[in-house]
Order: structure tokens, then C-alpha cells, then sequence
């Protein structure tokens, strides 16, 4: 081999440091021979997608933040997950978000309980980069997004068969004061980007939970439970039942984990996953480090999910037996 | 030494585990030369207050929970703290609170961005106890109080001098677009409270920011970030600038250097105002565990704090050096 040769493949190493990013879109009980071929293939599709959006802004030298922004984008626009437009109803039918993000530099933003706005993602980036606070729920949050001039959306375009079909089943089980909480939809979507220059953003987005009642907030826009990052350690985010991600500050205690205790990323990811099984909580969680290593650990029957690293992996998964 | 008095003395210690509470009022710019003998005074005697509200419950045998709500009950029913009654003033010159309990056994409740409630930690306990959530907020919240029966206030109740003084002041430095963030009032209340049955309970509740908008939510009402309370390793309450505390999951790395990093309370209390420090963020902690060490910390001039132990240790404080 020529020197020259050699010269290239040292420099392109040197310049071009590993970079992508992990994704996931909801975990639950979803199964094989529930779900059609055109019903995968779309599922399948949606998270390409989305891993497109991020990768390419990656791929050419973008931040960790706007890759992980537009890859949330994605998936809050597509009506397949339960995040911006296909988000679940609440008790009375509206749909109502929670979302956050947060740097490998320690910025976060956050929003909670917010309606009608097109990309709740955009709100909580708004929040991080230009409010001192990390966290505006409610009436307030909404009044920020509109002095923003963020987009907004009427009910309509929110509304999805699958999902109003959702409530009504919920409502039929509550009125029945069933126990099985199977009834229970939820659903989240969350990504973590690393960029060529080294840094990591985290990021999470969901409707909450099907049929629910004076404004619940979940994990998803809690720092440290549904989403956590940090340079040092990992970018985190999780989905499934947050309240248990909440109690037990699950995104936050992967880091802790791998900084305290000297876990590696898999290790921690499923240490994590395991200590929410013992508390009969359910969920996954994704993550991803400055080093483009990736892990994500489940202990539902499924959870969309996929990942596209600088060195070639590109994978989509969605039940628990993929591998 | 008689045979009997021995058995008594090894009865006592067996029928007695250690008991105890540690709580906060807030921390902040609270300067010896500065306050008034009266005001001094008028806090001590309000600080122990708090602590005979819980202590006596936990002499009886009370539970943790029990002594933790009724210290903080005694704190949001005071007009010296910003928490209830005490509450500093938002932009719209209204209050809004902020609430959250954990118990040792990993339960959790809280309430955000709701007003009126007399008692917003009597809301994050019912929260807790009596519904399938961890956190509701702002008018789904206030709702679920309403429907509980919790006891309402008007706005006049909450109205006292100071904090009305304070937003007018506020109001002058934001449109001066002043960088100096001292007229920002922020404060909590705060308890960890460890009962005779060898459990702990933490609880914080706040009025937020003076000035604050757009439904800002802090630090106490989120779980691993203000508030976190575990048997094996601590309960821990926070105090100060709630978006540091929340970027850096302040109450559950406390937790987390304990268990994954042995270190020894006041150690890890103390580790993480170093870290809040490094980040340029100011506050307070106090924590206790179930061995009746309790232990604070702080980098601003002042924390209204104290701490009653069954052994017989009863301390009030106010200034940084006091020890």
C-alpha cells in the first residue's frame, strides 16, 4: 500500500472523528403476530426516517442538538408514535405534551402540559436557549411558544382513529374499575446524537398516557428521569410507565452508574432496566456515549427503535427478539 | 450497678431506635448585620415551631410521613418563608406553589404551578397516596384539590408586605435588563424527617421565583432534583437556584455517592454543593438517614435550618457561621 494511501486513512481517521445517533419510539407490549406486514413496514419506515433527519445534519458537521431537534421533528409529525401528532387523548379528548432536551454540557429545557403546538420539542429547545429556566409548564408555556411564533395546529390535526379508539377502550375499562392497566397506552419518543465535534445532546417527546386526568406529567420532561446527557458519562433517554422512571431517576442513574461505580454503557443500561423490573415497572431505555458506543435494554415485548453510526451500523428493530 | 437497672437501659435502647427531623426555610443572601434582633427572633422561634410540629408526632410514634407534613404545614402557614402563605409574587402578582414528598420506601408526590391551595405538600401527598401519578399540575391539579375537598384561600391570604415590595423592585431591575440576579427572591421549605419504625420521609414545598412567568417549574416539585428520600442511603431536601439543581439531579447524586461511591453523608451533602459550585449555582442542602445522621450544606451567606434528634440535639441556625 502506498504512503499516500496510508496518509489518507490516517488523516480521514483524525478528521473525522465517529459520530450518530440512537433512537427510540415508545416501548410496550408490541408483538409479532399482532401487528400486519404494512403496519411493520411502516414502523419500519418512519424510524429510517427519522434516523435520516438526524444523520445527515451529523453527517455534514451539524450540532448533536439541531441532529437530535430534527430528528424528534420527525417523529412528533408522523402519526404512528405517541408524540406531537399522534399523540393519545387525555380524559377529555384532548391531547396534551410533554417534552425536553438536554446537552452533554448540562443545558436542559424543558416543557410540560402544553396543547396545540406543532413540535413540543421546538418549545423545550426554546426554553434551554433562551429563558434562564429549564422547565415552563401549562397556560405559561403555551403563552412563551406563541410569543415565539412557534407553530400551532388546531384539534384536528392531532386527531388519529387509532388513538380516539384508545380512549374509548380506556374509558369502557375505567368505568369497569379494571386493575389491568394494559388499557394504559403510552408511548414516548427520545433520541441521543453525537456530532463530530464530540458532544451529545439527549431528547425526549411524548403524549403521556391515554385517558389521562388533571394534568399528569410523566418522566419524559423531567432531567434525570425520562432524559439525562452528559459528555463525561452518556446521553439517556427512556420510555414506558414514568411514574416508576420518575421515583427511581432512572435516565440520571445510568450516568451515575458509569461515573460512580465504573459501569460500561450495556452494563449500566441494563442495571437500570433490571432495578425497574424489581419495582414491577415497565420501559426501555436507549443511550450512547462520546466513544459512538450505543445500548439500549428493554423488559417489555417490544420497543421501535434503531440507531445509524459514522461506521456503518444502521439497524431498525422493534420486538424484543431482534437482534 | 443493679441487674435491673441494666435490663431497663438495654429495653430503652431496644424500644427506642433514634428518631429525629432536619429541615430548611430556604437559603440565600441572609446576613447577620442585616437582619433586625426581631426578625432574627421571629425566625428561631418559627424554625422551632417547625420542628416541635414534626418531633412531637415522631415521639408518639408517629410515621415519618405524618411529622413531615405537619413541619412543612407549619412552615407554608407561616408568613416568613416563601412557601403558602409566605409566597413571593409572581409577574402577574399572583402565587403560585410548588410541592413534592418521597418517602424512604420510594412512593412520590408532587404538585406544580398551582395557586390557592392552602397547603400545596397536603396536594403532593395526596398525589402521592391516592392516585396512580407521581406529579400533577397547574389547573388539572388544582382540580384534583378541589376534588379532594383541600382547604382554598383567597388571594389576600397569601398577601403579605415584603413579597409585594419585593416584585415591585423585581419589576424595576428587569426593566433595567440588570445581569444581577439578587433581586430574584427565590426560597423553599424543606424537611427530612426519620421515624421510630426506622423510616425517612423528604418533602419540599416553594412559592419559586419572585417575577417568575410563563409557568416556570423548579427544582422542589421534581423528584431527583429537589427532593429525594431513600431508606438505604438518605432523604435529602434542596434550597436555592432551582434550574442548577435540576441540571445536575442535585437530591438523588447525594443518593447516588453514598451508594455507589461509599462516601458518608455530610461527604456526599458536601460533594454536591462543591459540584453546584463548580457550576456557579448557589444553594443549600439537608439530609438525614436512618441511622440519625443528619447533615447541611451550603454556599450563600445563610440557611434558615435545624435539626431535633431523640438524643437530645436541638439546633436552630440561620447564619454561615453558625456551627
Amino acid at each position: 500500500m502506498s504512503v499516500c494511501l496510508w496518509v489518507c486513512l490516517f488523516s480521514f481517521w483524525v478528521n473525522d472523528p465517529p459520530f450518530g445517533l440512537i433512537i427510540h419510539g415508545g416501548a410496550g407490549t408490541i408483538e409479532r403476530h399482532k401487528m400486519s406486514a404494512d403496519l411493520d413496514a411502516e414502523y419500519r419506515r418512519a424510524l429510517k426516517t427519522a434516523l435520516a433527519a438526524g444523520y445527515e445534519i451529523l453527517q455534514k458537521g451539524g450540532s448533536c442538538e439541531a441532529a437530535a431537534i430534527a430528528t424528534i421533528k420527525s417523529m412528533e409529525d408522523s402519526p404512528l408514535f405517541n408524540a406531537g401528532r399522534g399523540a393519545v387523548f387525555t380524559n377529555n379528548g384532548k391531547n396534551e405534551f410533554d417534552a425536553s432536551i438536554m446537552l452533554g454540557t448540562g443545558e436542559a429545557g424543558a416543557c410540560a402540559g402544553v396543547r396545540n403546538i406543532k413540535n413540543p420539542i421546538l418549545l423545550a429547545q426554546a426554553v434551554m436557549n433562551s429563558t434562564p429556566h429549564v422547565m415552563l409548564a401549562g397556560d405559561g408555556a403555551v403563552a412563551y411558544a406563541r410569543e415565539l411564533g412557534l407553530e400551532f395546529e388546531t384539534d384536528s390535526y392531532f386527531f388519529t382513529e387509532k388513538r380516539w379508539k384508545q380512549l374509548k377502550k380506556a374509558k369502557v375499562k375505567e368505568k369497569e374499575q379494571s386493575h389491568d392497566n394494559k388499557w394504559r397506552k403510552f408511548g414516548t419518543v427520545g433520541v441521543v446524537a453525537l456530532d463530530k465535534q464530540g458532544h451529545m445532546a439527549a431528547a425526549t417527546s411524548t403524549g403521556g398516557l391515554t385517558n389521562k386526568q388533571f394534568g399528569r406529567i410523566g418522566d419524559s420532561p423531567i432531567i434525570g428521569a425520562g432524559t439525562y446527557c452528559d459528555n463525561e458519562t452518556c446521553g439517556v433517554s427512556g420510555t414506558g410507565q414514568g411514574e416508576f422512571f420518575m421515583r427511581s431517576v432512572v435516565a440520571y442513574d445510568v450516568a451515575a452508574l458509569i461515573k460512580y461505580k465504573g459501569m460500561r454503557l450495556q452494563e449500566a443500561v441494563d442495571e437500570a432496566i433490571r432495578k425497574l423490573s424489581d419495582k414491577k415497572g415497565s420501559g426501555g431505555l436507549i443511550a450512547m456515549n462520546t466513544k459512538a458506543e450505543i445500548a439500549f435494554s428493554m423488559n417489555t415485548k417490544g420497543m421501535y427503535r434503531g440507531y445509524r453510526i459514522s461506521d456503518g451500523r444502521h439497524v431498525v428493530q422493534i420486538y424484543g427478539d431482534e437482534h
